[in-house]
């Protein structure tokens, strides 16, 4: 198993990547047009492409989550031994918040501002519920008997389809949820919002683990 | 084989997913953009990268077919055994009703309602027998002989070209018919329209079947 | 070797195939928005995913050329008996036009009728050399060595390329360019034009066949 | 190891092809959509796919570089002998330069000519360091203990991510910002900027080697 430290300070670094491009590459496509389906679709497939990446890169270092919720589920099923679960989350909220300074000051704006983008509503909850609980289950997937080389894209498929099917665009990640209250653009979610998108963020995560019971059998050969 | 209980919950709730996904990204896409080419861009895009990762996970479970023409032509070709045919069936428009459902909630729009949506004609007919009878053909080829990592991508991309190519937009599949009944949003169907495709599904499968035979031998060393 | 006339009919069907996808996919853009960017953008993402999963399934046959361009080129190279050139290259211009009808039928459009699209001019014919000469090239790389795995995502990446960066949205293919004078819609090209395209495209062929010598080396272990 | 003269050809035809792509569909765009969002789209979307498989096909003959900070990174890391890098890095800025001519003769425009585009600012050129130390990581990622497969799609995804997060669009390359300068069209660059972009290219690939570092241990088994 990877060092703690090491382990930490690759998920800061993923999720700092992962922020800057879900907040930048939002910043980009406001700046460009103004058909916000437009801005979705660029915004979407930066993150995505990203994602993939930086889970490809990260993966073999710390498991690559990036996500409170991909931990504490991989916690659960005993895939991360629960003492590193705090420090795994705290990184990954430390690291979005560095993503999104990052992404603030490519486009010259202050690296710390709250956002007033209001994301609330009964919808939306129910989109953070499905996003979550689809991430979770695919994880779950790919953490499974040597696919670990399907999951940088299987990821990404999940949350390019969840960006647009969801009312909610898909956080379905509390570092990502709080680290987006730090940028007034398009990406951004006001600071009031966010209590109840982690809560169905965390409902979510339960729901994909139930999931995985069902869905994702035990290889054959598993003890 | 997996045990049919699990196999059923399988497929519906993957087809639920499906049909969460085509659903809902059609309503985002409308609320979006007032450009239809984007509506239908971000639309099939959603669909075929939820349709891709619903296979790769749940196809060791239960095929992953989501669909009674495909489980049909698999039952023709044995590898579907014809005792497990309707509650194949029934799972899958039991599993897309349920996604539309999703969808609906979603977006705060009332669960179930009937679409007003015409979907008619001889060429869109002729669209929908394209699009069963490619997907039966690209189902089989995956179907043999080891080729199943590849069913997720090949499924997904001809369900992408066929998406734009098809005058129908490619429903290719009768549980994704008779549930997109039920939102009257960008990817709905009045009922009124559904039996035409549906026939014209069972056809494409049947021509897709007689293209199997022609295009995709039996891998070397099969008995 | 699979039997010449089950490798022709797999030229055929795949080639109609192709040409359903570009010309359909056409027409629907041209329906759907009156943005030319995204009505090539979708012609582009059509063709090309109906292109890769067509190489995939139809490959193991016949080699999945759809080209008479690549059929030369391969001949060449030795990979296609001369012997089999003739039939190929009239099976390709045969299926083309067939896809070309399926388009139009599905349309609600005259099944063939002439095309009104002047594509012609230095710039354009040097876009169809350098389109067919990468064409040729990757799949003179794929060709070799136990790549062809890789080939249906490599020419279709390829061909995504060159729809946008080359002048003549990369024809590429004299049974396309043929094929598609038979349609007066997005894809269509006028036939005083197809003469010059046919020329540009056995040029870059040359000069593909050229740039195999050059980058594509042997694999180690090859005698 | 490839003998010189045969690499540096496969690197100045590669990032010709690259440069092609790039300036090409830049100009398509351009003239395609007034919805600079999709302009960027089309461009990064094409640019990414050439990039993709020029990588596949090139990298077994040279590395497929076309990017002197890759190459000055890959013999910091004993990846390229030294004495290779001063002709590799020329071989890329020739290439560059020729690919912009191609892309300039396509669209019937003067072979070089000068940009007028001003890019500039302390945002675009933390967005270069950010590129530019990326695109040195997965390098450095896919460079090690057998991952080379992954190079084409891994890097390509990379671009695409960040063509749209980073203020500059990702240049993060020296010779593809030399040889923009030659276009005034859409991926154009105004002389007077381009040495702040490379310095800023550079100090990114330090940083870069650096996370190489923290995030890619040696494989097991290596010595």
């Amino acid at each position: 198993m990877t060092p703690l430290p090491r382990a930490l300070a690759a998920e800061t670094v993923g999720t700092a990547g992962l922020l800057a491009a879900v907040v930048g590459s939002g910043i980009m496509a406001q700046r460009l047009t103004d058909d916000v389906g437009i801005q979705l679709l660029a915004n979407a497939v930066a993150s995505i492409a990203a994602l993939g990446v930086l889970i490809a890169v990260i993966a073999p270092v710390s498991g690559a989550h990036f996500n409170p919720a991909v931990s504490l589920a991989q916690a659960v099923r005993r895939d991360l031994p629960w003492s590193r679960f705090p420090g795994y989350a705290m990184a990954q909220v430390l690291g979005g918040v560095l993503g999104v300074v990052v992404a603030n000051l490519m486009y010259d704006l202050a690296p710390l501002h709250l956002s007033g983008k209001a994301r609330t509503g009964v919808g939306q909850w129910i989109g953070e519920v499905v996003a979550t609980a689809g991430l979770v289950l695919v994880v779950g997937f790919v953490s499974r008997g040597g696919r670990g080389d399907r999951a940088p894209w299987l990821v990404a498929a999940w949350i390019l389809a969840a960006y647009w099917f969801t009312s909610s665009t898909s956080f379905a990640n509390p570092a990502v949820t709080i680290a987006r209250m730090f940028s007034d653009t398009f990406a951004g979610i006001a600071p009031a919002d966010v209590l109840p998108f982690v809560i169905a963020q965390v409902t979510g995560a339960g729901i994909g683990l139930a999931g995985i019971q069902l869905l994702v059998p035990e290889p054959k050969g598993t003890p």
